[in-house]
């Protein structure tokens, strides 16, 4: 079935691009939240997306376990997850494996039945962060980007709203 | 009449796309400058741009009021503003509403005579901003390229000196 | 002779897109190396690009007279150059003229008998930096990555491992 990748930078529209891809598809849409709401700034811009997005989506927090919650929720319709990035961010908050999470979720995506299309950032575009943890971060998201692009049907960027399809 | 949209990264070459598509049109082109020389690296990167542009442009400084200064500018020549991040970074920085006068730009560049290119920047590709003031400048500058982008007849990310067509 | 320049952000996959482009030409390929293995980071990230390549290229440390070394090594099988960045960075730290170097680096592309693919990183599509000395490497890097650009017969932008075709 479909994977969909979409990446960009911050407020680059691929929230809202991710969103029009998911309700292409027939069925009851699924978001899956990798946020959790800790801080304001944060649920604010849930909210914002909420608002949105409208009321007639099934929704699940994922922070951790997304490869496992694609397979739960496999069958309906179509799963949008909102983002990869912060995935990956919550995984080495919780000292988790990283590089298996994340071959263990681009194996699960070519099994599926139903649609998925994933969110992500690009974060390699600027200068060289200073610190270690930023620069592993960094790496770390483009490994993982370059890995479920390459198990995706498809792939795009998006820029000031607008999409460039990469495959 | 045609708004075109010039994205990119710092010395991607924005600029100079820009100015080709502006001296394509017909009539005396008309520079309106966002910058205002306040320092000493800000007046060597002016001199330059107007080094290369060339002496037979009309030049205009409008800081602030941009939509004002497109209306008062229109029946002549093709107008090149450089650029809507600095724009942006004024408005905040005078304490004006900037999401009024963005929504108010997007607006007057659909009922504009002359055509208009807009030159802006990219700055969302990078790791999160350490300061909560950097995070917000670049979500308010997303926001910003993707309405001014939703408004566009043409749009442009230029990396290295070549413009991909994003619409 | 076909030179390619290989664009995109960190880890977004160029070297293993233009080792790929190196080897499809004919000839023992040459790996040349701008990077020195100054601590335990660096080396590690060398050690890997090098496990990936595999054995069967001849190995160039080349930390700063690159326009000699295309020149020295030109008869013979593609050239990989890996990358420029760190180039311009060496040559900064060396008190170099680096725009002088870069300059002879192009006009040397273009006299080549023998292929050369050309890596090097977009780094200006973040949040303006708080220091000057980074702001100045990046609008360097953003002059250097044009005027190759402009010397290349090919360039390629690369996302998340996916190749979009500027020129």
């Amino acid at each position: 079935m479909a994977v969909i990748l979409i990446t960009g930078g911050a407020r680059s529209g691929k929230s809202k691009r991710a969103e029009t891809r998911t309700r292409a598809f027939p069925g009851q849409p699924v978001y899956v939240a990798t946020a959790e709401a800790q801080d304001g700034e944060m649920e604010a811009r849930i909210a914002k997306h909420r608002a949105r997005r409208g009321t007639d989506w099934i929704e699940r927090e994922v922070p951790l376990d997304l490869a496992a919650a694609l397979v739960a929720s496999d069958g309906g319709g179509a799963r949008l997850v909102d983002c990869l990035t912060l995935w990956l961010s919550n995984l080495m908050h919780a000292g988790r494996d990283w590089e298996r999470e994340v071959d263990a979720l681009a194996a699960t995506l070519s099994n599926l039945k139903s649609p998925v299309v994933l969110v992500t950032n690009e974060v390699g575009l600027g200068i060289v962060p200073d610190n270690a943890l930023a620069r592993s971060f960094r790496d770390a998201a483009g490994i993982m980007n370059q890995l479920v692009a390459a198990a995706a049907d498809e792939v795009e960027f998006v820029v000031a709203g607008l999409p460039m399809k990469l495959k």
